[in-house]
C-alpha cells in the first residue's frame, strides 16, 4: 500500500496530483507557490461526498418537516409539504424550484443560528442514508479525505466551495474533513442580529441572501477568500466557473473534476443526470486537460471503512 | 523598554491584555482555548489606523474622482462631483449619505477585481494624508500593529471586521497588518461573473451588497468566520454590537475599545464626533467592564517612527 494517497490506485490521476503539490512546494523551484497562496477549494456535494439519490441536505430538510409537522397540522394539505408527509417524491419534484426554496424556508429559518447549529449536529449524528443504511458523514470519500490531509501536510488551506447551505456544512465540517467553520463557504439565508434580554442573537430569516453555485462560486470565493485558488475540484456544471477562475490565475494551477463511473460502489451518472449534471464541464475539463478522476479506475476505495 | 507590547505604557491596559492572553493559551488551564477558537477581531478606521479628518476610504475616492474628471466633463457642474473638484467639503456634507453612495459607485465600481486592487495599491503608495503629510499607511497605530503580532504569537487569527469596503482593505492588509485577504471582512459592492475572450473575471458593479458596520458586524462575522471571536477590539458606535456578540460567547471574552484622548499626537473625539461617535458603545464598556484604552495615557507612541 502506497503511504502518500493509499486509496488511490497507480494511475497517472494519483501521480499527477503528487507531482503537482511537489512542484509548487519544492522550496527554490520556479514553481514554487509561498504557503499563504496555498489555497484550495473543493465542492462538497458529489466532490468529498455522495449526493446521490439527493443532495443530503434534502434529506435533511424532509426529515425536519416530518418533525415539525405535529406544529404544522396544516401541511397534510398543503404543497410541497403534503408531498414530503407522503414520501411522494414525484409530486415534490413537480413543485420545482419554487417548492424547494419554501421547504428551505420552512426548517432552515426561524431560529438562532445556534439553534440550527445544534439541529444539524443532532441530525447528522442519527440519521442515515436511505440506501446504503450508512450515517452520511460516513459517505465522504476516503480518497478525499487523503487528499485533503496530503494538501494540508503541504501548507495547503483547504476550503470547501460548496451550493449547500454554510451554516448546514459547518456543522460538520470540522469533524468530517478537518475544514474548520471559517473555510466552510456556501449558499445563505439572511441573518439578523437581535438583542433578547438573554444577549444577542442572530435570526436566521427564510430570504434567500446568496447562492454559491454557478457563476456563484467565483463571486463567494472572492467575496470570503479574496485571491484565487491554486487547485480546484468539483463533480459537475455547477462547478465549472469556479474552475475557469482558478484556471485563469497566474502560474500553475490543477483544476480536477471527480466523475462518478462506479455504479456499483457509488453511483454512475454525469451528462443525462437530473442531479449533478456533468456535461459542459466535462467537454471543457477534455479540451483544456483538467485531471478528470475516474472513480471506478482511480479510486480503490470510496467510504471509509 | 519592555519586550512585550513595546509601546504601551504601563499601565493597566497593558497588563491586563497580557492577563487575558497568558490565561488562554496556558495549557492545562481551567480557561484554555484551543488553537482552532482563538479568534480576533479588530475594526479598522481608528482601531487599527486614524481616520481623521475622514475615512482614509473617502481620500481614496475623492482622489479618484479627480483623476476620472478628465473623462468626465459634466461632473464639472454635477453633484456631488463638482464639490469634490472644487473642494468644497461642506457642499459635500450637504449631499449626505447619497452623495457618498454615488461617489463610492462612481469610484468602486465599472472595473474588475483585479483592476480595482491595482488602482488601491497605486494609490495608497503615493497618496499622502492631508495634515500630517503621512502616508496612509504609516498612520496605523504602533502598539495595535505589536498587539497583533502579539496575539499571533499565541495562536490567534486576527481579522479585521470593518465598516470599510473590503476590497479596499485588502489591498494593503498584508503589508499593514500582516493580515491575509481572507481574514478581512468589510463592506461590499456587488460583483458579477464574466466570461471575456481573455478569461473570466469579476466586475465591481455599482450595487451595495453588504454594510459591515453596526449590527451588520456580527452578520459578516457569522457570515464569513462561523464562530465568534474570543477577543474584539473597536472604537465607536459602529463597534458595539461586535462587542456585545463577543461578549456573549461562552468562556472567557475580551472586549476593548480605542479611546481617542490625544489631541496632541492624533485627534481627541468621542460622544459629539460627527465621525466615529463613541458614546453607547462607551457606556455599555464602563458599565460592563470592557477594556477602555486611553490614547493618551496607554500609548507611549501612536505611529510607527
Amino acid at each position: 500500500m502506497n503511504t502518500i494517497l493509499p486509496s488511490w490506485a497507480d494511475t497517472p490521476a494519483r501521480q499527477r496530483v503528487i507531482d503537482f503539490v511537489t512542484m509548487v512546494t519544492v522550496e527554490g523551484g520556479s514553481s514554487f507557490i509561498p504557503t499563504g497562496e496555498r489555497i484550495a477549494a473543493f465542492d462538497n456535494d458529489g466532490t468529498l461526498w455522495s449526493e446521490q439519490p439527493y443532495y443530503f441536505q434534502l434529506a435533511f430538510a424532509l426529515d425536519r418537516v416530518r418533525a415539525l409537522a405535529v406544529d404544522h397540522p396544516e401541511w397534510s394539505t398543503t404543497q410541497p409539504y403534503q408531498a414530503v408527509l407522503e414520501n411522494d417524491l414525484q409530486a415534490l419534484a413537480a413543485g420545482g424550484m419554487k417548492g424547494l426554496v419554501e421547504l428551505i424556508g420552512a426548517t432552515h429559518a426561524g431560529m438562532t443560528t445556534d439553534e440550527f447549529a445544534a439541529i444539524v449536529t443532532d441530525w447528522i449524528a442519527s440519521a442515515r442514508h436511505p440506501t446504503t443504511g450508512r450515517p452520511y458523514t460516513r459517505m465522504v470519500f476516503q480518497p478525499m479525505l487523503e487528499l485533503l490531509d496530503y494538501l494540508r501536510d503541504h501548507g495547503f488551506k483547504t476550503y470547501i466551495v460548496s451550493g449547500g447551505g454554510v451554516e448546514f456544512m459547518r456543522a460538520f465540517a470540522q469533524d468530517s474533513y478537518g475544514i474548520p467553520p471559517e473555510q466552510v463557504i456556501g449558499s445563505s439565508g439572511v441573518t439578523q442580529f437581535e438583542m433578547r434580554d438573554t444577549g444577542p442573537v442572530l435570526i436566521k430569516l427564510p430570504q434567500i441572501n446568496f447562492i454559491d453555485d454557478n457563476v456563484g462560486k467565483p463571486v463567494g470565493i472572492n467575496s470570503v477568500i479574496g485571491r484565487r485558488p491554486v487547485i480546484a475540484f468539483g463533480n459537475s456544471d455547477g462547478d465549472l466557473q469556479m474552475l475557469q477562475w482558478t484556471a485563469a490565475g497566474s502560474g500553475p494551477r490543477l483544476m480536477g473534476l471527480i466523475h462518478h463511473t462506479d455504479a456499483e460502489r457509488e453511483w454512475a451518472y454525469d451528462q443525462d443526470s437530473y442531479l449533478g449534471r456533468l456535461d459542459k464541464a466535462l467537454t471543457e475539463a477534455r479540451a483544456s486537460g483538467w485531471l478528470i478522476v475516474d472513480m471506478k479506475q482511480d479510486w480503490l476505495t470510496v467510504y471509509p471503512e
